[in-house]
């Protein structure tokens, strides 16, 4: 397969990327294989490799392209993919095409959408004043911590800032371009614990089981109501995700009992507030709260750049897109923090499962999106 | 030293049976030396091993000497002793006096009290009429599966039932005689398992969380009250012992939850009654439960025994004796099936303690008490 004859064949490039091994976290030849397709297009590429074990090191390519004063707009994702489990009916990296599908880990999450990317800068006009970017990570499926992060801390060194970013992962549901992500909800994982006095079952007078008191913080937290939802977020929700005790002795009361909960939150919270409202339940029962934010919520209010992502679908699937918050938590949610952000790619029904497949004419119509977005982003 | 010239001394024969290493489940050396102390007495000794790995195989020893019709009195207790621990002052097996003290592992729990059944028996007059025995385990510390029930059941086969039964367990508090034991708490110990649909927490409503279920139980089951205590019990008691649900993953709702709990319990409770009774709490919230009876409780009512046993130690010490049924569980609990049975033995201040220590005159006092027990009971 040469790079020359592939660079403006969707199928081509999305099948030269699946092709590459890259479980989380990715490196080495499905970067390779990006800049290969990239460097034609006359964009810079920065590869470097950020963190140290156990969440690193990290591979992230940054790709950019200034072809005048102008906006700048991003692309954003991911090459490193699950795992592909047992029982596929292929090889999860040897892609196939089967009837109307093209078959491959990552199909459809994400390296589908970035083979769009690819194809749609290659069918761009050639006077688009502005700059492109691309900001592509190996670690969106693990920690994520050294990876768009990292990408945004080396766009700043370079002065590169997004005036607009879209990231690529599979928003569409039923069909391509039904649903666009336009916010998401924060997320916070919270650890509560009690410490009592160990002491023997018989004797509970010279003992002080600190498992009632979780119990008690925990029915006092399944009855809060964090809110009703907002017009663009469903209302925000705590599970409780663990209890730990950790007694193997039938006839000992326990010295400590821990709850984790896990708060998905819409943009009436942050992390920290939500943090002291635990800690206000946890401490009458004697509970401490430790807790790790891993997202605060985040909205790109409805606007010109969901207008345009709209129009585009609109005009090239006759699509209406429905603006959507929910699901779990993106990179989007630190790249909010430079620009407003969407999220849109392909349907997402076979993403992280076996045979994840993409249709072939979601990757035809997908790129041709891209471009309609890029065009008049940059007009 | 010889068995012929020890045979009278308590404090030679607890020294005997310390130096005989024999951490629970203990066989061999220490049933081979209290053989040797009561063959010369005229008993009839039947050693036995009884059960299969890994609660088994234990030790027992049956003895009997029978003088004629009468009463039968039986003493019970046992060989086996918790593992020492490190940091004694002295070998725990190589028992030393140092002031007025004995030291050993057993000192108190319970092999000085074993010395003081064979003093007393030596020391009693020729013509007494009826039966004596001594029912003597190797595993009373450990899981007690193959102990005192299969030397109940060697008994039955032989045809040898108790008319009356002292424990030699460490009753005594501050001073020797002061606490006797008429009964025991019973001991059961529950799961309580909810079952739910796993998930992730981002979509609560694809999933079901088994842990607020879970919550809700165990806050009824705090609310119980079992029983304000009676004449003879401290009220009934439940501890939750342990939480287990074991989720490593964050972002992802459990498929089940488990507690545990423990209820000590009186004479107004069988372990079934209970289990239904927690049954039923559990069961609107979908929780099922499993459980495991360590003992039911019993009672010895005041009466000929306890008075019997209070004046002798009346008589011998001066001290006046509480009744108690406080405390954990022994294997009184099982004897109680058979006759009337009270405990009583040394003080327990050092038991399963590091330098296990009895005082000299406590062994010599209590052989004297167990002497006249015996005499007045078949008289």
């Amino acid at each position: 397969m040469s790079m020359t004859s592939t660079n403006d064949d969707v199928l081509a490039l999305a099948q030269h990327l699946l092709a590459c091994p890259s479980v989380t976290p990715a490196t080495g030849a499905v970067f390779d294989a990006l800049e290969a397709m990239l460097t034609p297009l006359g964009f810079t590429v920065d590869r470097f490799l950020a963190g140290e074990s156990p969440d690193g090191p990290v591979e992230n390519l940054l790709a950019w392209r200034t072809t005048g004063p102008g906006p700048h707009f991003a692309f954003a994702g991911h090459l490193d993919v699950v795992p592909p489990g047992a029982g596929w009916t292929s090889d999860p990296f040897a892609p196939e095409i089967r009837g109307d599908l093209l078959y491959g880990r990552g199909a459809v999450d994400m390296k589908g959408a970035i083979a769009a990317f690819v194809a749609a800068l290659g069918a761009l006009p050639d006077d688009l004043p502005g700059t492109i970017s691309l900001i592509i990570t190996g670690d969106e499926e693990g920690p994520a911590t050294h990876g768009t992060l990292a990408l945004m801390d080396r766009m700043a060194a370079r002065e590169l800032r997004p005036d607009l970013c879209l990231v690529g992962e599979p928003t569409s549901s039923a069909r391509l371009g039904d649903v666009v992500k336009i916010g998401r909800r924060g997320s916070v994982n919270m650890w509560i614990s009690v410490a009592g006095v160990q002491g023997h079952v018989a004797y509970p007078h010279l003992a002080d089981n600190p498992i009632p008191r979780l119990v008690r913080i925990l029915t006092a937290i399944e009855a809060e109501v964090l809110d009703e939802g907002t017009d663009w977020f469903q209302p925000s929700n705590i599970e409780i995700t663990d209890l730990e005790v950790g007694n193997p002795a039938h006839n000992v009361i326990p010295a400590g009992a821990t709850a984790r909960i896990s708060i998905r939150f819409n943009d009436r919270h942050s992390g920290a507030s939500l943090i002291e409202r635990v800690r206000a339940i946890a401490a009458p029962e004697g509970g401490t709260v430790e807790a790790k934010i891993s997202g605060e919520a985040f909205l790109t209010e409805p606007g010109a750049l969901s207008d345009l992502v709209r129009g585009a679908i609109r005009d090239v699937t006759g699509v209406e897109t429905e603006l959507s918050t929910t699901g779990g938590t993106s990179d989007a949610r630190f790249l909010s923090r430079l620009c407003p952000v969407v999220e849109f790619g392909l349907c997402n029904a076979t993403m992280h499962k076996l045979d994840e497949a993409v249709a072939v004419a979601d990757l035809r119509a997908l790129t041709e999106i891209y471009a309609r977005i890029v065009e008049r982003a940059l007009r």
